[in-house]
């Protein structure tokens, strides 16, 4: 096969147009073969920082930094303890999902996550009593993030709750999550009826001490690895992790089997396990901050290091700027409802699980994990189409997490939000929906638009950091 | 986006040859755009027979019948039994991969199971003892595709062997295969050392029971499902098992924990089937073999029910044939070897894998599974390719397996024999290489490019049994 050399200006083979769409429109209208390509010009607000930020001779040598170091960290499961003893968590102290948070601004979902928690660490007998101690000012809170812990969803986290400890072996990190609850009602969409509380109890007494056995007898359990293992099975370590539960049980068993514990209770802690495709979420949402945590603080950097939602802000943390929040009001999810729900009884975006996506998993890894497209309302080529457009606001190809779909492509990772502001495309982010009331649970699941502004305010205090006249 | 209505005849838009090379590779010389389109006359010889089976009006009827008993088969694992008990396998009965064959005929893998097969069954002390009896006719050999079984590579059953049992639901049949030995030097690939017999007895005495009482305790286990899942986890449930593995160690191991044995034999019992992906494999392939068998025997379907190799010969059976083989010399199997061999080390191909493909697994399913492509010596598109093509020689896509990156499509299957022929494509099959002499174990693996002449074979004898003058 071959194709004829092609005259120059013999005739006009391509009309190609960019940015606004009245010239590619007119040009269609008169039936000329037209390519519209999209183009915007930076978010407004941006452009001063964005130039001094550009004129700073640090950032280069900053964010290869930062992506070497968000790509090279290994973060390894070594333990099992309880969270008061790990994350300087005292009586009536309360972690929670997003940036900082007051109980008068928590949406529901939180304020029943923290109410739930309240009963379960025996602060108040009744739910209602809670209530009073928390209106009252009777608790205090601190962000997960601010204690290298996540949390999904509510993300709510107390003293007496086991958390699993994760090891980071390059950087000489660590990181923490609570063991997922499973589906239906739980604490971490703002349950809190017996059941949740009941169930966390079992959490406390029977799991958490048979798994802390299981991984101590085991060794290390290479997370970072297994995470890349589950994203050529389908997962994309956010809103599926089937494979990594299902990897995660396998390695675990033979050591859980051979713990000093009643066969009963091992049986039904495998049965628990297995009756929830999430439970590998709080292991990769630890992974995720272990090397999130591991690019943090390195001046000139423009990269995120954090994105998370309290269910009333949505907030980023670039590498650049320290421990400060750049918030807006957390926006609502689209996506599918369970039988029985609506939009209107959606909470807006809540929950630090897009600690997944800042490290190039979640959304960003979709194409991994087409099922997942399906799951929150569209077709496998739009899960591929997610994917590719992430590579335009992302600093590297991840060597280690891998795309088998796209010829083991690396994900898209290190999200430099000067690329967010100049191209205005966000990050996408596949997540659960919780329901607006404290006690509902989960009512859907689908994807988010972060809001512009966040990614606008961190470019300006990072143009703020710039060196004057650089 | 709009284009320019071409006026008829105005210039050549496309010149399209097909077949014959010559016409697009002398336009290709003139610098005339060209597409070449891939067409072949019928495989010679299998003309008369095509135009039969073309004029036979059962045809169409039988396929469809042939096509919903293969795609609405359900396997369910229910027991572990001993092969003696199930197979009507008397002392000195073995059965083995592939069409007939005698022990003269016998390649160096197979002759290499058989006589560690023998031994096992202690009717030798010795291989060599046991070479003298095999050769002086003293063992009776039959396929294990006559007696409702599959076996990978050499595939050898004898009477102690414990064997997995499946049920089929819909058409009220059964399958079996041996537990998976684990990878190296193992019976299937004709290693017979005396640490290959010693995992034989384990198999018998340890593992089998704890299975058997496992599997009773759980309830019939829905393996057709599994495999449907398992092609969402990045397997094609041929030569890349490890979600099916994973899966099911999930599905049973709560009820293995709870059997009454002592928990040292539990954990290593865990423990092997974990070090080994191929595990799920012998589940995989009886699965197989009961949707194959339940499409057997319709008068007038040209679908392939079989393909299996000896290592001497490959054979297909087709629905309308009854028990007859259409065989071949095996050919050699085209791919990447292990460290330390190479293609004189190889034996030609062997095994009743090929049941995978026959079902619309294995190669045909390869697009779900990427990473066999870089397996067997190719590129992810190299996956996606494979699995097109078979489009173009089955008579159905799969309602229950799915590939997610084509948009969640049936996987190709139900070969038909008149298809292959008429298109010379003949079926894909991904599979391991077996060392050509006895007592080596696995080499390599790669593809295999089946003999057209079985297909065309199988055509022709569809053709004579079609209604004379119909």
């Amino acid at each position: 096969m071959s194709t004829n050399p092609a005259p120059l200006l013999e005739e006009p083979r391509a009309i190609v147009t960019a940015g606004l769409s009245l010239f590619d429109e007119a040009l269609a209208a008169q039936a000329v073969p037209v390519t519209a390509v999209q183009w915007q010009p930076p978010a407004s607000g941006s452009e001063a920082a964005l130039a001094a930020i550009a004129a700073d001779a640090r950032t280069p040598d900053a964010n290869a930094e930062a992506v070497r170091r968000l790509t090279s960290a290994r973060a390894n499961w070594v333990d099992v303890a309880r969270a008061g003893d790990v994350l300087e968590l005292g009586r009536g102290e309360f972690l929670h999902a997003g940036p900082p948070i007051e109980w008068k601004d928590a949406s529901g979902p939180l304020r029943g996550a923290l109410l739930g928690a309240m009963v379960y660490e025996r602060l108040a007998a009744t739910v209602d009593d809670a209530e009073r101690i928390a209106a009252r000012g009777g608790i205090t809170l601190a962000p997960c993030h601010s204690r290298r812990a996540v949390g999904p969803m509510a993300g709510v986290i107390s003293a007496s709750m086991p958390v699993v400890v994760l090891s980071e072996e390059e950087f000489g990190g660590a990181a923490y999550a609570t063991l997922n609850e499973g589906l239906g009602k739980v604490l971490r969409y703002g349950a809190y009826d017996a059941e949740v509380i009941e169930r966390l109890r079992w959490l406390e007494h029977v799991l958490a001490p048979l798994l802390r056995q299981a991984v101590r007898r085991h060794g290390p359990v290479d997370l970072t690895s297994m995470i890349a293992q589950a994203l050529q099975m389908g997962d994309e370590a956010h809103n599926r992790n089937r494979a990594g539960t299902s990897l995660l049980v396998r390695e675990i068993v033979a050591d859980l089997v051979e713990v000093d514990a009643p066969t009963s209770d091992i049986a039904s802690a495998i049965r628990f396990i297995n009756s929830n495709d999430h439970f590998f979420l709080n292991f990769s949402m630890p992974a995720g901050k272990a090397a999130a945590d591991a690019a943090r603080d390195i001046a000139g950097s423009t990269m995120v290091v954090a994105i998370a939602r309290n269910g009333t802000e949505f907030g980023v943390q670039t590498s650049g700027t320290g421990d400060a929040w750049f918030t807006a009001p957390s926006p609502m999810v689209n996506g599918l409802y369970l039988a029985g729900f609506g939009p209107e009884d959606a909470n807006p975006d809540i929950g630090d699980s897009t600690i997944t996506e800042t490290v190039g998993l979640g959304g960003f890894a979709m194409a991994a994990a087409p099922a997942i497209a399906r799951f929150v309302g569209g077709e496998a080529a739009d899960a591929l189409r997610h994917t590719l457009s992430m590579y335009e606001i992302t600093l590297a190809e991840h060597p280690t997490y891998q795309i088998p779909v796209l010829g083991f492509r690396g994900t898209p990772t290190g999200i430099d939000v000067t690329l967010v502001a100049r191209s205005g495309v966000v990050p996408i982010v596949n997540t659960g929906i919780a329901g607006r009331l404290a006690g509902v649970g989960q009512v859907g699941a689908g994807l988010v638009d972060p809001p512009m502004s966040v990614f606008v305010d961190a470019v300006n205090a990072l143009g703020r950091n710039a060196p004057a006249g650089s």
